[in-house]
C-alpha cells in the first residue's frame, strides 16, 4: 500500500490480554530449551507424543468437574457447540484412552507438552494461559508398582538435564495415611488428608486445631496424627520406622509394601538418596490419587513450593468408560516454573538470543561465495546466518553482539581467494585462522 | 473410588468436537517428528523461536480483516474482555513487532509453529485447529532483496529433510506483473492479479473470458496476458527472454532485476534447478504481497496445490505502528499437509509407534539389575523402556511388535548372572549378544 493509505489507516495500539505470557528472544530461547530438553527426557523413556485439541464438547470436558475449576474454564458457543477449553491434559487424556481404547496398546504411556487455559483471576506468576508437561503410563486393569519407581527416574533424569540446581523429590502414600487415620478411627479420611496436606502452609498447631475443630478428634488423637507425620530420616530409617507401628490394617500394610518397593526400584535406577526422600507430610490436595504421590522442590528455592507433582490413581477414565485403567503420572507446569526462576535469578542467561552459531558477514562482492560457505556449515550441522543487508562492518558484529551469536567470520576478497577466513569468538575476542570444515570444529564449541 | 460408585456415575461418550483433527500413536510419531524437523531446519538458518497467546484482544487481532476471515475467527467474551482466537501466526507476529519495536535486533528473524484456528465449514482436509509452520525475516525500513533467495534455501532443506519425495518451489515477482499489466494499460491490477491466480484451476480460456468480463480488456491484450504468462523454460530462458521484452515500466524493470538477483542468489545457496522455477502464473491471491511470491508443489502430487507458500511484503504491521517494516516469510499448513500425505499413501510409516529403541524384559527376579541397565543405556543416549508389568514372555514381545520397537531384550538369570545378554532384532528376528553398550552400538541402528 502507499504511504498515503497507511498514514490514513487507524493504528490499534498493539498490546495483549492481561494475565497472558509473551516473552522476548533472549527469555523465550531459554524456555524453548527447556522445553526440548523435558521433551527428550521423556522420549528417552519411551513415552509416546500425544497431541489433543485445545477446544473440547463442553459436556465431554466437563463431565465430572464443578465449582472452581468449571467457573475458570474458557467457555463459548460457535454454531451449535458448547465449546469449552482444556483446563488440564490429564482429563483430555483420559477422554482419549477411553474414546481409543480398542485401538492403544497398554500400558499406554504418554506425555503431552501443550498449553491449557484456566481464567482465573490474574496475579503474579499465575498465568490464563500456560504450558504443562505430563508423562503418564496406564495399565488395562492392573499396573505394577515399579512404574511408580519409574516416574521418579523421570523426574530426576529431567531435573538434572533441565540443569536449574539441586532438587529434592518427596515421596509418600496415601495408603499409608489413610490407613493410619483407619486405625485411630478417623472417619472423614478425605477432610482429613487436605487439612494435613497444608502441614508446611499453616504449621503444625493450625494443623491440630483444625483436626480437633473440623473432624472432631481428641487431642490425643490429633497428636498421633502429628507424630505420624513426623517420621523422618533416611529412607531405610523411616521403613524400619513404619514397620515397628503394629498396626492391623490391611490398608497400612499395602501402603507400606508398595512405599518400600517403589524405594528399593528408586535406587536401582540409579537415583541417589541426595534426590529422594520419604516425607508423610506430602498428600496432595486432589481426592483422586490413591497411592504413591509426589512432590519436588528445589533445594534453593523452597519458597517456590513444588515444581513437579503428580501419584497414582485407580481410575483415570470413570467419566468416560467402565474399563478399568489405573495409572500414574505427573505434571510440570512450565510457564509457571519459568517465570518463578526468572523472579528469583535462577536462570542463567548467556546472552543468546538466536539459535544462531557463526553469523557470516559478507563484503559487497563476496555474496555469493559466503551462501556457499554457510551452506557448507549448514550441512555440517551448524546453525549459520549470513547478514545480507547492507551496512557498515562494525554495525554488522554489533548485530552479532545484541544477539548474542558466539562465533562471527567476515569474507572478503583475500578470503575467498585465498579459502582462508577468520572465525572470531565474540566472547573472547579472539580470532583463529580456519580453511576448512576441520578447524572449524576444533573452535567451536557446541 | 470403589466398583459401586463408578458403576453409579454416569458415562459421558467420549469423543471431539467435529473438524478437529487427534491423532492415535503411529500417525502422531510421523507427525511429530516432521515437527521435530522443520523446527531443526528453520533453526540451522537462525530463525529465533516465538510463542504467542492463542488468545488475543479481539480489536487488536482483528483490526484489519473482514469479510471471511471475521466469520471464521473463533470470538468470545469472558469477564470484560473480548477474545479472539487467532486464525493465523503473521497478525500476531505483526503486533509483537509493533509492541516489541524498541527491544528487538532488526532483521528480526523468527519461526513460529504452533496452532491456528478457524470456525470454518468442516470438509475434509480441512481443520479448524492446525498447525501452521512459519518463518519471516522482518527488516527495519528496509530488507535486503538476498533475503528472498535465503526463504527459498529454507523451504528446500525442510522438504530435503521431511523426506516426502520431489518438490518444486515456484517463483515470481509480483511487480513484472504489476509493471506488464500497467504496460498494457489495465487500470484494475488487484482484480486481474487475482483473476490470472486461478490459471491452473479454471484454466487459460476461463480466464480469458473473466479478463474480457471483468476487467474489460479487449480480446487482444487478454491475449497479451496470457502470452505473457505462457514464459517457461530454465530460469536463464525465461530471464533473457524478459530482457526481450522493451518495455518501459519502472515497476516491471525493478521486479526483473529482483528476480534476477534472488534466482542468483538461490543458486549460490545451492539450490539446483531441478528443485526450483520461475512461473510467471504463481501471483498469490492475498493482495499483502508486493514482490517475490512463493509456491511448492510436490512433483507426484501436484494435485494437493501449493504446500507452502508466500512472499516478500513491504508492510508487515501498518495497522499497529507507523514504522516501516518490510519482511518476507513462507508458512507450511502442517495439519492439512500430514492429512493430505496420509491420504494420498505418500507416508512410509514404518510401524513406529513409541520413540522406545530398545525394551528390556526383565524375569521376576531380575528386575533391579534390569532396571539398572536401563538407565545405563538411558545414559548412552537410547530411548529405553523396561516391560514393567507381570505377564508371560509372549505377551511382552507382542507388545515390543505392536508398539514397532525395534530391538528387544530378554534379561533372565543366566543373563545377570554373565553379563551377557542377547538383542534382539524385532523386525528380522535375528538375536545378537552383547556385554557392553560398544557391542550394542554396533547392532543398534540409529
Amino acid at each position: 500500500m502507499s504511504e498515503k493509505q497507511s498514514n490514513q489507516r487507524k493504528i490499534v495500539e498493539p498490546s495483549i490480554l492481561s494475565g497472558f505470557m509473551e516473552l522476548l528472544p533472549k527469555e523465550q530461547m531459554v524456555l524453548t530449551r527447556m522445553t526440548d530438553t523435558i521433551k527428550k527426557t521423556f522420549e528417552s523413556y519411551g513415552f509416546i507424543p500425544l497431541d489433543t485439541p485445545v477446544l473440547e464438547k463442553s459436556e465431554v470436558l466437563l463431565a465430572k468437574s464443578g465449582g472452581e475449576t468449571a467457573k475458570q474454564v474458557y467457555r463459548f458457543n460457535k454454531g451449535d457447540s458448547d465449546i469449552a477449553m482444556r483446563f488440564d491434559l490429564t482429563v483430555p487424556l483420559a477422554r482419549y484412552v477411553a474414546q481409543h481404547y480398542g485401538e492403544l496398546t497398554f500400558p499406554f504411556r504418554r506425555y503431552h507438552i501443550g498449553k491449557v487455559y484456566r481464567g482465573e483471576k490474574p496475579q503474579k506468576g499465575r498465568f490464563r494461559e500456560f504450558y504443562q508437561c505430563d508423562i503418564d503410563i496406564i495399565g488395562n486393569g492392573s499396573l505394577g508398582i515399579v512404574n511408580d519407581a519409574e516416574i521418579v527416574s523421570v523426574i530426576f533424569s529431567t531435573f538434572k538435564a533441565l540443569n536449574i540446581g539441586a532438587f529434592k523429590i518427596m515421596i509418600n502414600n496415601r495408603k499409608l495415611l489413610n490407613g493410619y487415620f483407619d486405625y485411630l478411627n478417623i472417619e472423614n479420611t478425605v477432610e482429613t488428608l487436605r487439612i494435613v496436606d497444608k502441614i508446611d502452609k499453616i504449621g503444625r498447631e493450625n494443623v491440630k486445631k483444625e483436626l480437633i475443630k473440623e473432624i472432631n478428634v481428641s487431642e490425643e488423637i490429633a497428636d498421633a496424627v502429628l507424630g505420624f507425620l513426623d517420621n523422618s530420616g533416611s529412607v531405610s530409617d523411616i521403613i524400619a520406622n513404619l514397620k515397628t507401628y503394629e498396626i492391623e490394617n490391611e490398608t497400612f500394610r499395602q501402603g507400606l509394601t508398595e512405599l518400600e518397593a517403589v524405594c528399593e526400584n528408586i535406587k536401582a535406577l540409579g537415583v541417589d538418596e541426595e534426590y529422594f526422600t520419604v516425607n508423610l507430610k506430602i498428600a496432595r490436595g486432589l481426592d483422586y490419587y490413591t497411592g504413591t504421590v509426589y512432590e519436588t522442590l528445589l533445594c534453593d528455592y523452597p519458597q517456590l513450593g513444588s515444581i513437579c507433582s503428580g501419584g497414582r490413581y485407580d481410575e483415570l477414565a470413570s467419566n468416560y468408560t467402565k474399563q478399568s485403567l489405573p495409572g500414574v503420572g505427573i505434571s510440570i507446569g512450565l510457564s509457571r516454573l519459568f517465570y518463578q526462576l526468572n523472579e528469583v535469578g535462577a536462570i542463567q542467561y548467556d546472552n543468546r538470543c538466536t539459535p544462531t552459531e557463526i553469523l557470516f558477514i559478507p563484503m559487497s562482492d563476496t555474496v555469493t561465495y559466503t551462501l556457499e560457505k554457510a551452506t557448507e556449515f549448514r550441512n555440517a550441522g551448524y546453525s549459520v546466518e549470513v547478514y545480507m543487508n547492507d551496512g557498515k562492518v562494525s554495525k554488522k558484529l554489533t548485530y552479532a553482539n545484541k544477539l548474542g551469536i558466539p562465533y562471527a567470520a567476515i569474507i572478503g576478497e583475500d578470503e575467498m581467494n585465498s579459502g582462508v577466513f577468520k572465525i572470531k569468538d565474540m566472547m573472547s575476542g579472539e580470532q583463529f585462522e580456519v580453511s576448512s570444515l576441520e578447524d572449524a570444529a576444533k573452535i567451536i564449541k557446541k
